[in-house]
């Protein structure tokens, strides 16, 4: 079997077994029987518990071999260390080609931990099954109601495939839920980023990979990996353990060698993945690569209508390496015609003063911007700041604004909302696809990494 | 009259005038008179309009001299800049000795401009009035139902001065509400960063400075202003054109030279000021600044019911030169006791296996870390990172923590919140005053500016 298919059991299962499935039941019952109920698994679900009868409404079987149908995948929830060899190896005997293990106490322990994890590992190996943890939630899959993890998760079923180290991204980061399908390698003995990311690789439902890295295991079978597949789809990555201290406690977490950060960094940025310094910026990166073009130059057009507010996407642009665009001379001629004359229509645009002097609404003026600034060959990204809308002309402006960025579909738009009603105005534009952010600083990082992936489709 | 007596014209005025009042209404109508009544206040407004006899229900007078009583503060919304100096003077001829004036087109625009700037100076020093502006909104003053902005601004009564250089923060940011009083300096011809800090020095209804800053003129008034005051009240400073790009965009703002960054840096620092980065930073500090108590070490100590968090925290630690405190022996050993045998109970602390160990609910677990991490003489402060809270407990278990952390007064305590119901449960803990942040990044930055902030009332 290759190693797609191999993943697909774990990711599209027709059964799921629980071994050593709880029969208690509730909030923080961390019943997995319960979570794949409410999550709409379709597929079978077979309770193994040899103290039960029935598991949440479903027949319970007391060991797996008396599972009277196949079983694709094997969840085993059991904290006792010593006794999940075993377990693994009656799912190996049941022909079971998928298992997740979730307990801890293995490589991120313990001497007789990593012991242990090399003993599972073995098991597997000799059977040809495939192991994801320990120390995993296992896997979420939106499209098939398919969520492992036994703790809580809200799935949202955006294009977005998820590899993480830590159940803290299951659970939803950068958001409160899990946007798209999850796989979590956790301690990562047997499946780690390589199988994962070539799950994802062809998964047509996935335009966009997320990782969560604590340490990677065969650093060249990764990057060749990692390569090839950033040439297809944007890869993200959030590095964590990237200092002395966070990578001491990485070794009890993952039991992950997280290495120097200066190679690491170097490294991903070879694959053409993308790096989040942090969990703010994976957000806005999440945000731009599902929502945005990428940028083709480094020249950045600022429509404002405060001049407050230009000056500090001014000063985010430079901190960026990015550069205030020179506008070509009849961008700056048709906007002077709206300006007070002791006015010079530029980049950064303040188009307050404007709206003033021409009797134009702000929006109207802020339109003409957004539009004559797409419109310049000299201009890459356009940032805007609006002001003040009505609410009850917020939707029609919005849409407006949308009309206007699909004329230019190779340039991003980026919008800083800011004052009063900025939260309402916010929540329609964003529900109208427009890309929001928090701050200019995070504007110019999110189209700096635009740019980045944009120069790496472009070399060879 | 001294400078303080100066700004309580502007900010405690028992009368108003708005000369060259509009009498359109509604949104977009920029009409400061309705604007002053909708935020409630409760002294005289006098709109002056030659072409109007009433507005917004009030009696309008053809020019400042006809005004029957005595006026504390004007403020002149005319655009056209040439007839300001005139409508300044007759303010001054009423014996107004405090004048705002709105419109722009002076420094931030062209000789002519400055010209223009320089003679109003010239009309109000004459007859020993202050001018705040051009280009300026004015004040505000929520428990005086004060605000002179022609935009729609939302205001909050916290306990925070505001002096800003554009309408961008006075209409709400970082928040979308003006959080307690506002001073916009803008162009800054008359009344400075000196005058504006005097005011707030002694108010009794402000404990923390916010300063948004393009430039600053009188460098060594400045300072010595600021040395004194920040020894008093804890001055948070957001300096924009911090770059050349920046800086050069400020020129046409509101006229200010930027100056080199580094010096500027340097400055604030001696001053005992500290720095936001940027507006989310801002945020962080004004809820850091106004929630908790200075940190007086540089010894984290990192609770988290995640082992992924809590390496980001350690990371987030390093960044900022803070400390992974190495704990106390009966800390650790009082830990160890719920936790599994093959963990080690250290700083940070994972204490998801404590609370399967010991099986005791995880908010139990937290509890105890939290209390005695914040025991532990080794820790000055605690990152507390919980896991899902059942909604029904949430707001007692945010009761629990809130008098935890009332018994260690002098340790600040900072939440990371995340997955299945964050926004929820960050809500119900802030409403109970507890510090909540965006990510342990963001948290690390806002305990540093803590720590620095204690290092300089320590100096002499």
């Amino acid at each position: 079997m290759d190693v797609v298919s191999q993943m697909k059991l774990f990711m599209e299962p027709r059964s799921v077994a629980i071994v050593g499935a709880t029969r208690r039941t509730g909030p923080l019952s961390f019943n997995i029987v319960e979570r794949l109920l409410d999550s709409g698994f379709q597929g079978k679900i077979y309770p193994v518990n040899p103290e039960a009868d029935q598991i949440s409404g479903l027949k319970a079987y007391p060991s797996t071999k008396d599972i009277p149908g196949p079983v694709d995948l094997a969840v085993i929830p059991i904290w006792e260390r010593s006794s999940v060899p075993d377990l693994v190896r009656q799912c190996t005997e049941k022909g079971i080609k998928a298992i997740v293990v979730v307990g801890q106490g293995f490589a991120d322990a313990d001497d007789e931990g990593r012991a242990l994890q090399q003993e599972l590992l073995s098991i597997v190996r000799e059977r040809g099954a495939r192991l994801l943890g320990p120390n995993s939630l296992g896997v979420a899959n939106p499209s098939q109601g398919l969520n492992t993890a036994f703790i809580n998760v809200r799935m949202e079923s955006l294009p977005i495939g998820l590899v993480c180290q830590s159940g803290l991204f299951f659970g939803g980061l950068p958001a409160s839920a899990l946007l798209g399908k999850g796989i979590d390698i956790a301690n990562a003995s047997d499946i780690h980023f390589a199988e994962a990311l070539q799950y994802y690789e062809d998964d047509a439902e996935t335009k966009l990979i997320v990782l969560h890295i604590e340490g990677v295991r065969d650093g060249r079978k990764f990057m060749e990996v990692a390569r090839r597949v950033s040439r297809k789809k944007p890869i993200v990555a959030l590095k964590a353990a990237r200092t002395e201290q966070g990578a001491r406690a990485a070794q009890s977490h993952t039991g992950s060698l997280a290495g120097r950060d200066d190679i690491f960094d170097a490294a991903l940025k070879q694959c053409g993945i993308v790096r989040a310094r942090d969990i703010d910026e994976l957000a806005d990166l999440i945000k731009a690569f599902l929502r945005l073009p990428l940028m083709r130059g480094r020249e950045v057009g600022i429509v404002s209508t405060s001049g407050g507010a230009a000056i500090m996407a001014a000063d985010a642009c430079a901190s960026e390496n990015l550069e205030v665009a020179r506008l070509s001379a009849p961008t700056k001629g048709g906007l002077q015609e709206l300006s007070p004359p002791w006015m010079r229509a530029t980049n950064p645009l303040d188009y307050w003063p404007m709206s003033i002097h021409s009797r134009k609404s702000a929006p109207e003026v802020g339109k003409k911007g957004v539009r004559d600034f797409l419109a310049d060959h000299k201009v890459d990204a356009v940032i805007h700041v609006p002001g003040y809308y009505p609410p009850q002309d917020v939707s029609r402006i919005a849409k407006d604004f949308v009309h206007i960025s699909e004329a230019f579909p190779e340039k991003p738009v980026c919008w800083w909302m800011s004052g009063y009603h900025a939260a309402e105005v916010t929540a329609e534009f964003e529900s109208q696809g427009v890309a929001v952010f928090a701050s200019c600083e995070r504007i110019t990082r999110a189209l700096a990494k635009l740019h980045q992936r944009w120069q790496f489709l472009q070399s060879d």
